[in-house]
C-alpha cells in the first residue's frame, strides 16, 4: 500500500535539517521528478529542471539525484489542482472514491460543502465526511454547510444552527463557512444568519457566497458581512462588479451549470489573481469525458486565456483564497502537489503526486483503497407512515397548475393546464397529456407528511420513479403515471435504504442503493457511472422520459424551495415568485 | 480626544446589521467619504464615488449620506498605507511618536520588527513596544526578532532563545518571525535557528528573510524552510529568483539602504503581485523631506510602474503576504483605512481615516498623545566597571590594521596604516592623519568588557563622540582624539541613560538623551529632527567628521559584526571575512 502524507503542525529541527541538505544537494532527496518543464506560477514562467522533495515537501528546483527518481521525460510540471468549490455528494460517490475518480486528472486539493449530507444527517453527516476525508489522497478541506435547512418550507433531516456552525468551524480540515444560499437572510440581517457570520469572523475563517444575480447596494450589503466568494456570477457584470467588491470570483464548470465560458472573456491581466475554478456539481460521466480542474484550464485556454493565468487559477489563486499558505505552487518549501501533463493544451495528466507521493498514473488512482465505515449515515429512510393513499390526490376543477420544467434548467415555469378527473375525483393519468403526479415525501421523521403536485415537460408515461436525492432537504421525490406504481417505486426504495428506483408495469425494473444517507453510492465511480447510464437509458427508452431531459438530475431539483418558479415540497407545492406555499 | 478602533474578533450581530444596513442606504452612514475618486486595487481602476463607513469597517461604495460627512473634494481614495517590514528604532521614536510622524503621510499599518530593542531589554523590550503601540491610531503588526543576539561575537542586553520564540509568537498582534539574518545558520542547519523556524511554522505565523546575495541552491535551502520575504535583494536577478522560489520581495527605500530604485526595473505585470514596499530604517529627515510609504510609490510612479500596481504593492500585497485579510483595499468589509491624496504622481497626502476615523489633516496627526511608560526600558546603562584606562591602547609596531569607512556604505574595508606611538607604548592621535580610536564598551551587565580598534576614513580630529545605538547588540560605541575626551562622553551618556554625546575641549558640546532602551527619544519627532541635525551639524562643523559622512548613523553600524570587512565588539576588534577576531 501506498503512503501519504497529511499536513500537519508538527514541524521539527529533523525535517527542517533533511530538506535544508537535500535542497543544497548534500544528501539525495526522497523523490526527485527528472527532466520536467516546471510552470512557475509566481514568476509566470517555465523552467526545465528537477524537482527534489523531502518528507513531501519540495527541497529545491535544480539538478538532483534522489533514493527514488521518476523521469518526467519532458512533461510539464504544474502544481496540484485545487477545486475551490464542490460538492461530493453530487457526483453520488463516497470522499473515498470520489478522490480515487478526480486525482488522476490533477486534482490534489478541494474545497468541499458537505451541504447535501448535513441536510440528512446533521453533524453526523459532516463527522463522517470529515473521517472519510482522511482515507482518500486528495486533501478535501471542508467549509461547513451555512444553510441547513435550505428554507423553512420543508422538512430536513437536520437543523445546523449557529452554535454549531461555531463548533464545527474548529476542526482542523475546515477553512469556513460554506456557501451562504440564504442571501436574502443576510440583506435583511437576519439574526441567525449573521450570528453564524460572525462565528466565521471569531475564528477569522473564510465565507463562501452565492448571490446570483444580486447587484448594487445589496451585493455590498453582502459583502460587507465579509463573504469572500461568488460561484454563481451569471454574467461579466456580475464578476466585475464581484471582483471589485473584494470577492473572488469563481468560475464554475459544473456537470449541469457552467458560466466559466460566458467569464473567461471578463478575465484581464489585472484581474485575473482574484478569479478561481470549480465545479460545484459533477457527475462521473463529466470528469470521466472532460476532466475536473485540468478540463477547466483547457477550456479557459481553448478560450483565450493564457495558459500559465488559467494554471494559476487552478492553483496559488485558490490557495491564497482560502489562506492555504503551504500549497499552490511548485517551489521549495510547499507541498509537493505537482502534476504532469503533456502539453499546456490539452492537459492531459501522465502522473499525479500528492505530498510527494506518486498518486496517479496514466489515468489509474495508486493507493489501495479503504472505506470508512458508513453505519452512522446509512439507513437515512424513514416512511413507517406513509401509505399509497397518501398519493390521492383529489381535485375540484379540471384546470391546474402544473410544475413545467424547461429543459437543462432547474428553473421551472408554472404551468396552467386542464386534466382528466376521474370518478373517485381524482387526478388521473391521461396518456394523451404529458402531465403526471409528482409527490414529495418527507423521509428523516417519519411525519407521514407528504405534498403532492403535477409536472409537465418531463415526459414518462409508464411505470414511476423515486429518488432519495431531493435538493436541498433530500426526501423522497416519485413521479409516475398510477399511484401503484409510484408506492412500489418509494418502497422498494425505503427497502434499500435510498437510492433511485424505477418500476414499470407494476415491477420494479431498475435501482441503484444510495445507502450513504440516500445520496452517495458506496461502489466507485464506473460502477456508478453505468448504473446511472443504464438507468437513465431505461427511463427514456422504457419510461419514456423525454430524450432531451436528464431523468435523474432533472427530478431531484424539483424540490427545491429558493428556485423559481413552481417547486413541490413534503409540506405542499410551492410558488417561489410569491415565496408562499399554493393550490393546484 | 479623537478615538481610534483596534481589529478585535468579537464581531456581533449587532454590527453585522447595522453594517448591512448602511451599505443598503437603510440608515445613515457613521461617516460618509463624500466625492472621492476610489482607486480600486482588485480590479485595477478608478471609480467615483463616496465610501460609507459604519464602525470603522467600510459598509459600501456608491451614493451616502452619514452622521459625520467629509468632502474628498473629488481626491484620489487609496487604502492605507502599510510598511511591510520596518525598525521603528530606528526613527529615533517611541511607537506613540513614530505613528504621529507617520500616519500623516498615510501609513495606516507596519510590519514592525523589534530587533534593536529586544536586543537591549530582551521580552521586557518587546512587551514595552506592544504596550505602546495601543497608544498609536496607526495599526503595528510585530515580527518576534529571530536573531537576539545577533552573534555570537558581542555581548548583548538579552538572548531570545527558540522556546521564547515560540512565547511571544502567541499573541495577537505578533504576525510571524522576524528577518532571519542568520542564514549561515539556517543553512547549515543549526537547531536553535530550526527551533525558532519550527515554532513559527507551527504557530502558522509568517517568517521575514533576510539573505543578501544568497543565491542558488543556497536560497533554495533558506526558502525551503518556509521563510517567505525579502528586503535585501540587491539586483534584478536576485529579485527573480526570490520571487520564482515563492518569496514575496520587499522592495526597499530607507533613509540609508535603497535597492528600490534598482529593482522597479525588474517589476512586470506577470511578477508585481508579489513585490511590497518596505522602508526597514528610517529616520524622521528622511520621511518629512521624502514621505514614507507614498515617497516609496511616488519613486515606483517616477521609474514607469503603473500608478494603481505601485499602490497595490503599497497595501493589498502586503497585506495579502501577512495574511492581514482585513485590509489592503477599499472595498465592503474591509478596515475603513483611507488616504485622500491629491493625485497619482505626487502622492500628497490630505487626509488619512484609521478604521474610519479621521486620523490625519493636511500633515498634522489629529489624536491627542498619550505615552506608555518607559521606566521599565529606561536605565540601561550599567558601566560601573569602566574606568578610562580600558581605553588604553599599547601597540607593538606602527602597522595597523584600521577600520576603514566607505562613505554612505556600512560595509568597511580593512585598511594597512602606520600610525603614531606615545612614550607609554599607546597609540596616540596625530592630527597628521586620519585615524582615530574607536571603543566598543559593554553597557549591559557590567562585564566591563571594552574592546579597542582604529578608525580611518571617519574625518573627526577634535574631542569624542559617543553613542548607545550600536547594531545590533547597542553597546556604547565612542571615538575621539583623546581617552579624557572619549571618557567624558561616555560617562555623560551613562548619566543620562544613553542617547548620545558630543564632547570639544574637555567639555560637553552638545548631547541627545535616548531614554528608552539607550535608543529612542520620548520626544516628538520634529524635536528629535532638530536635535539630530544640530548634532550632526556640530559633529561636522566643531569636531571635524567629514561632511560627506552621517556622523551618527555611519558610526552606529562600526560595531555591527556580521557586515564586512572588519568591525569592533566589546569583545574586541573582529574580521568579518574570516569571522574571528583579529589583533590591530
Amino acid at each position: 500500500m501506498l503512503l501519504f502524507y497529511k499536513t500537519e503542525l508538527n514541524m521539527t529541527h529533523d525535517i527542517l535539517r533533511k530538506r535544508i541538505e537535500i535542497a543544497q544537494g548534500k544528501r539525495p532527496a526522497d523523490t526527485v521528478i527528472k527532466n520536467a518543464k516546471i510552470v512557475n506560477v509566481y514568476s509566470h514562467d517555465i523552467t526545465e529542471g528537477d524537482i527534489a522533495i523531502s518528507d513531501g515537501i519540495i527541497a529545491g528546483i535544480g539538478t538532483y539525484s534522489g533514493v527514488n527518481e521518476i523521469n518526467a521525460d519532458g512533461c510539464y510540471a504544474i502544481p496540484g489542482l485545487i477545486d475551490s468549490h464542490i460538492h461530493i455528494e453530487s457526483s453520488f460517490l463516497s470522499p473515498e472514491e470520489f478522490g480515487r475518480m478526480v486525482v488522476p486528472f490533477g486534482t490534489t486539493t478541494i474545497i468541499a460543502d458537505p451541504h447535501e449530507i448535513v441536510n440528512v444527517c446533521g453533524e453526523e453527516g459532516f463527522r463522517y465526511m470529515l473521517e472519510a476525508a482522511k482515507r482518500t489522497a486528495l486533501d478535501i478541506k471542508f467549509m461547513v454547510p451555512s444553510c441547513v435547512p435550505c428554507s423553512p418550507f420543508e422538512n430536513s433531516g437536520a437543523v445546523i444552527d449557529a452554535k454549531t456552525v461555531a463548533e464545527l468551524l474548529q476542526n482542523e480540515n475546515v477553512v469556513g463557512l460554506a456557501e451562504f444560499m440564504n442571501y436574502v437572510g443576510v440583506i435583511n440581517s437576519d439574526e441567525e444568519c449573521l450570528n453564524k457570520i460572525s462565528a466565521a469572523l471569531n475564528q477569522n475563517k473564510r465565507i463562501d457566497g452565492h448571490a446570483p444575480g444580486l447587484l448594487g447596494a445589496g451585493r455590498q450589503a453582502y459583502i460587507s458581512t465579509g463573504i469572500l466568494t461568488d460561484h454563481e456570477c451569471s454574467t461579466i457584470e456580475e464578476m466585475q462588479q464581484s471582483i471589485a467588491n473584494g470577492m473572488f470570483v469563481e468560475l464554475r464548470n459544473g456537470s449541469a451549470c457552467h458560466n466559466l465560458y460566458v467569464l473567461i472573456k471578463g478575465i484581464t491581466p489585472n484581474n485575473s489573481r482574484r478569479c478561481l475554478l470549480c465545479s460545484d456539481d459533477m457527475q462521473p460521466v463529466t470528469i470521466f469525458e472532460n476532466g475536473h480542474i485540468n478540463g477547466d484550464i483547457k477550456a479557459c485556454v481553448e478560450g483565450g486565456l493564457d495558459p500559465i493565468t488559467a494554471i494559476q487559477m487552478g492553483s496559488l489563486n485558490a490557495a491564497e483564497c482560502y489562506g492555504l499558505t503551504d500549497r499552490g505552487a511548485i517551489s521549495a518549501g510547499k507541498r509537493a502537489d505537482i502534476v504532469l501533463t503533456d502539453n499546456l493544451t490539452d492537459f492531459n495528466v501522465r502522473k499525479v503526486f500528492i505530498n510527494g507521493t506518486l498518486t496517479a498514473e496514466n489515468g489509474t488512482y495508486l493507493p489501495q483503497i479503504t472505506k470508512q465505515d458508513i453505519s452512522a449515515v446509512s439507513g437515512s429512510v424513514h416512511i413507517d407512515k406513509f401509505s399509497s393513499d397518501k398519493l390521492r390526490l383529489s381535485l375540484s376543477s379540471q384546470n391546474v397548475k402544473a410544475i413545467g420544467i424547461i429543459p437543462g434548467n432547474i428553473v421551472t415555469k408554472c404551468i396552467n393546464a386542464a386534466v382528466t378527473i376521474g370518478d373517485d375525483g381524482c387526478f388521473q393519468f391521461d396518456p394523451k397529456h404529458d402531465i403526471v403526479k409528482i409527490a414529495v415525501i418527507e423521509r428523516h421523521h417519519n411525519t407521514g407528511n407528504v405534498g403532492l403536485g403535477l409536472l409537465t415537460g418531463y415526459g414518462i408515461r409508464h411505470g414511476a420513479i423515486a429518488i432519495t436525492i431531493a435538493h436541498d432537504s433530500h426526501n423522497i421525490i416519485a413521479v409516475g403515471v398510477s399511484d401503484e406504481e409510484m408506492t412500489l417505486a418509494i418502497k422498494t426504495l425505503a427497502e434499500q435504504g435510498g437510492g433511485i428506483v424505477l418500476v414499470k408495469d407494476g415491477k420494479v425494473l431498475d435501482k441503484m442503493p444510495l445507502p450513504i444517507a440516500g445520496l452517495m453510492s458506496d461502489k466507485d465511480a464506473r460502477t456508478v457511472e453505468a448504473n446511472l447510464k443504464r438507468i437513465n437509458t431505461a427511463a427514456h427508452e422504457q419510461l419514456g422520459v423525454d430524450t432531451y431531459i436528464e431523468p435523474i438530475s432533472t427530478l431531484c431539483f424539483m424540490s427545491l424551495p429558493v428556485i423559481p418558479e413552481l417547486k413541490v415540497t413534503d409540506k405542499g407545492l410551492f410558488d417561489v415568485r410569491r415565496f408562499e406555499f399554493t393550490e393546484i
